[in-house]
């Protein structure tokens, strides 16, 4: 029994998404399932997720209007990405909740105030500089021996508005590609591997983690995720508490992903904070197939204000991203045992753009 | 590798669902993780498949400018009720496939045809007699000793139509009851169990067959179906085969579910066949949380042309339905460990009325 809150969404409620994308269409469907109504707000009117949602809103994302008319038919809003104008939550949060709260964005959508709070909870990063001028950006260049990756502090994603740094020389150069906006310079970490932890929060504290899972990329696009991470059970239990630490400083409430380098130096495996999602995330989709409860649903849990779901582990999985015309092998994926496909129901298979995912799903080593 | 044949149906095309009740939308829901557009038809606004479906057209089911309008939108149309006109599907398969074929329809459809169809196929149903007025119905009780169960010819579902004749002196009062319309009477089968057979069948034959459940009634509507059935090796066996025995025999495209009684008598279990279903069955819906393929995406599969996807078993399940005010526990079920919860997105729990369905999991008791 859920005796300590009326859930703020009850079945047949309806969740209001801010964002049409594959993040916005899997957490309509799973709302579906749980019988509480989807109402999308998206700019484009082939987005992915107006296809499963009973309502819809199309219109920018700094249309007032159109905001307003969003926020009068839902319950609650979420949103699938964070590049959303603070001014647009803040007018539906004048009617409506919205969960996590927009405050989490101000820090998450700026790569320096993110990596200052975690700093701030004893949660290592990798060193930073903030980055306003050529001058900044030779002066810390000095420090880190010439080398970094440059980063714009808002709006980047997918390796988007980023640029490695090899040497000194090269600063103005890159300081002009990067558009010579606010930016963040990042100390080059050797890390062996990068892992992810995915977790849901709800309004009283009450977490559920999902096992941590180990990332691997190409061209800066997520392409593999694999679970369980390859970790120690120490550094597995060391990354699941500075998620949690994480969580609890912004009094979160549904589903964030940690993004973490692993660096091991003798026989010890050190953690820093790479970045933070407020949001359900790409290496967290193995759980449709994999755990109990998908993120997807348990976001909705979440931010509905239900019981979260149970996130035990039923397989060991490898999820793989169908990106651009991967996802011509459509059929082979489907008639492939142990695989599970979904795809987005995207048009246009363009060249770097997330078309669909698969998972090839496996008894637990552990459990054989 | 799909060699055998182009798909009817590739990812971004649209399937049209007749109806719109919770079989449409969670065949909607199943079609969007493909990938695959829905387009519902159904002639209450308020139906449960219109939420989560990217297209719709809401009319009568015998309006022929709706229905062609209807052809236009979709690759391929299949339906989730069987009681829709034959001339509907006629007019739908003047364009675009129909899938299962609308001949298996006028079979299953008709209680005698059905029987009479399994019978040829020498597979054992209750004996029955048609009843086409009060003299053919007093001599038919004259063969039982004046027992059965008289039902109509069509358009029965959940007990509705059906009547128990307990004495031979009633026959008068009983063909009342039953409107005088044609009917069928069957024999009472002192059966001890009720089991169904779930399958997947595709255009070259292929078939794959899910465990067979064992189904709990009451009040005439499905309460409960417990994965896998308490049957001997034996005779498991032999329910899948009569099961496949019948696809074949209507070379059948989609899922098709067959209820059989079980009756033991001595050490034997006898099977005979209840009735079929065309379509996605609610003695299925385990397969969502309990198979690697739900039945509602193998129908989607099997009607799009793609192959057809795992049936294996991964756990142990009881699904039971949530009927009229059950789903006011919703919260409860929600916080129950191994539970997983499904709400259809209907508006008013009427008495009767399958308003979603609990599944309890567990490991399989056959691999602990």
């Amino acid at each position: 029994m859920m005796t300590d809150k009326p859930p703020l969404v009850p079945p047949g409620g309806t969740i209001g998404i801010l964002g049409g994308g594959q993040l916005g269409r899997m957490l309509a469907l799973a709302a579906a399932d749980l019988g509480i109504k989807a109402c999308i707000f998206a700019n484009d009117p082939q987005s992915p997720a107006f296809d499963v949602a009973g309502a819809q809103v199309c219109a920018q994302f700094d249309d007032l209007a159109a905001i307003e008319d969003f926020a009068a038919q839902v319950d609650v809003a979420t949103f699938e990405f964070e590049n959303i104008p603070t001014q647009t939550l803040t007018e539906i949060a004048k009617t409506k909740p919205v969960l996590p709260d927009a405050s989490v964005l101000q820090i998450t959508n700026d790569r320096v105030l993110e990596k200052q709070f975690i700093n701030e909870q004893n949660i290592a990063t990798a060193r930073y500089w903030p980055i306003d001028n050529l001058v900044a950006l030779e002066s810390a260049l000095n420090e880190t021996g010439g080398t970094g990756i440059m980063k714009t502090r808002r709006f980047g994603y997918d390796g988007k508005g980023q640029v490695r740094i090899k040497r000194l020389e090269d600063a103005a150069k890159n300081w002009a590609d990067i558009g010579e906006s606010p930016a963040i310079l990042e100390e080059i970490i050797p890390f062996d591997r990068e892992i992810s932890v995915v977790l849901a929060r709800r309004h009283n504290g009450e977490t559920a983690i999902y096992d941590p899972s180990e990332n691997h990329h190409e061209n800066h696009i997520l392409s593999t995720t694999t679970v369980p991470a390859k970790l120690g059970n120490e550094t597995m239990e060391r990354a699941i508490e500075i998620a949690i630490k994480i969580a609890d400083a912004l009094d979160y409430i549904g589903v964030l992903a940690v993004e973490l380098f692993v660096e091991t130096i003798g026989t010890r495996e050190h953690l820093r904070v790479n970045e933070i999602a407020p949001r359900v995330h790409n290496s967290g989709h193995w759980t449709m197939d994999g755990a109990l409860t998908s993120q997807f649903e348990q976001h909705i849990r979440s931010v509905c204000g239900w019981p979260l779901g149970a996130v035990d582990r039923s397989h060991d999985v490898i999820m793989t991203n169908l990106i651009g015309n991967d996802v011509d092998r459509w059929a082979e994926f489907a008639n492939t045992p142990d695989t599970r496909l979904h795809l987005y129901g995207k048009r246009e298979p363009r060249p770097g753009r997330k078309m669909g995912h698969v998972t090839q799903i496996t008894p637990r080593a552990d459990k054989r």
